[in-house]
């Protein structure tokens, strides 16, 4: 698989990278951003991917969460895929910000015309992870995961279906059952079907009875988000399906925030600390 | 003068808000950002003036410096304008991206059209302060300013002609000789005519000869900026400059960093803890 370097830039003592490929599983050209961190100039390093919200692409987290300054003292590289196939001419594709172009969900699509190219589960478990080991001096042993809005859910299910293969997880105003929100019932009656069953495979709130995850998750929400009172994240929900699944979910309510980069950028450190204590570099 | 808050968010345990205006100086609307750190609930907190680089808005330097986490800490209240009037219908606004709109180099202009609205040097020295002043829990007596590229030169010239109000400076890659670099000669020859004596009112280098500030400058420059290498910066001249006048540059030459927001949240740390502990609350 070969990575197309579009710009990079020195930052923290390392270096913030734009790549570009040509995805298999997505039959379309993908991007994402990465941090390496200085000590990945010695040793390999472990990974902590994001996965971003409806709307934006790789470079909203690199350029405004302010995490490379604790990634760069941890070690950490960051590595954030943008949140869907762009530009591919599919019909309903640009018709909603919250559905298509920039809001996968992170789900693999049955349906057509997603079923092609919306393989983003897939991409971000599997193909990406790959080409992170193949391409970076990374210790694919130590891997974490995070993200935001529809990214967190997006975090949350990776964890939760495979809690062998991330050290943590964190959240910040994560949909948290995605069956349950306006956003996430559009995108997954449109990505997978009538079949509520199978949309099961991809809510939080459903896999924690079943997940083998056993590791705290680290959740901010604030509290002034206009889109926790629209009732699309739902936190109230996942947190009780984490009491009743003994999952020791810690569930931050910040007073005052909204769902903006603002709010991630003010307890990005706390996050990082999170995976950082979880991948032994803090 | 009545303000019009566009936007808000709560951020670090402060607010970042977002402001327009009708600038009495410019004759045109004007926009600025501000962050109000969690202490201005207390207390009048000093003000520090980020002046930006060519091109930016009142948007770049609050999202993408991650400069709220110190100031937050030390209680300062940061005050980011846009750079130039905007949208005015006047004849080459447009038409280039380092002159008219988004490049106003904070001068006074004389020149048609541009004098009726580009009183950019006023307008951050007089009216804005003013307008802080009044409307924020602010201490007038402590007050700093720095700034990037064109807003790098910004504030080394409101310093060195305001020597007594500034109780310190600093800049990423400033443009620190405009009268001598390709950007700054377009610049001066369109908004202050041909007469290149009334140039030297606004250009770092030559205001060290007669100003008298004493207290140190710190500048960061990459050395892998691609503007260094064509001679828009010039950090050498204003070095030598400085030597002369017996004023303390400490120029840090940066290696490996480019001219991006990248490199300023690298090394904002520094510069928030020299404003900072100038304006006496570190």
């Amino acid at each position: 698989m070969t990575l197309t370097l579009n710009q990079q830039s020195r930052s923290f003592g390392g270096t913030t990278q734009f790549y570009q490929h040509s995805s298999q599983c997505c039959n379309a050209p993908m991007r994402f951003s990465v941090y390496i961190p200085p000590q990945a100039a010695q040793q390999p390093v472990p990974i902590l991917y994001w996965l971003s919200g409806l709307t934006c692409t790789e470079e909203n987290f690199i350029t405004k969460a302010g995490a490379q300054r604790l990634a760069a003292q941890y070690g950490l590289l960051l590595v954030a895929p943008d949140t869907s196939p762009r530009n591919l001419g599919l019909p309903g594709e640009q018709d909603r910000w919250d559905f298509g172009s920039g809001a996968s969900f992170y789900v693999d699509a049955t349906e057509f015309p997603w079923a092609k190219h919306y393989q983003m589960y897939r991409y971000v478990t599997e193909e990406l992870p790959l080409l992170i080991e193949e391409n970076f001096p990374v210790d694919p042993t130590r891997q974490s995961i995070f993200g935001h809005s529809m990214g967190g859910h997006g975090a949350l299910i990776c964890a939760l279906r495979h809690p062998s293969r991330y050290q943590s997880v964190s959240a910040f105003a994560p949909i948290t059952a995605p069956m349950s929100c306006p956003w996430g019932e559009t995108a997954f009656r449109g990505y997978l079907g009538e079949n509520r069953q199978t949309w099961s495979a991809y809510d939080a709130s459903e896999l924690v009875k079943t997940s083998a995850w056993r590791r705290p998750i680290l959740v901010d929400q604030g509290d002034a988000d206009s889109f926790l009172a629209q009732g699309q994240l739902l936190p109230e929900r996942f947190e009780t399906a984490c009491q009743q699944a003994g999952i020791d979910l810690r569930l931050r309510m910040q007073p005052g925030y909204d769902h903006s980069y603002y709010f991630i950028a003010s307890f990005i450190d706390d996050h990082l600390r999170h995976h950082g204590e979880a991948l032994g570099c803090v």
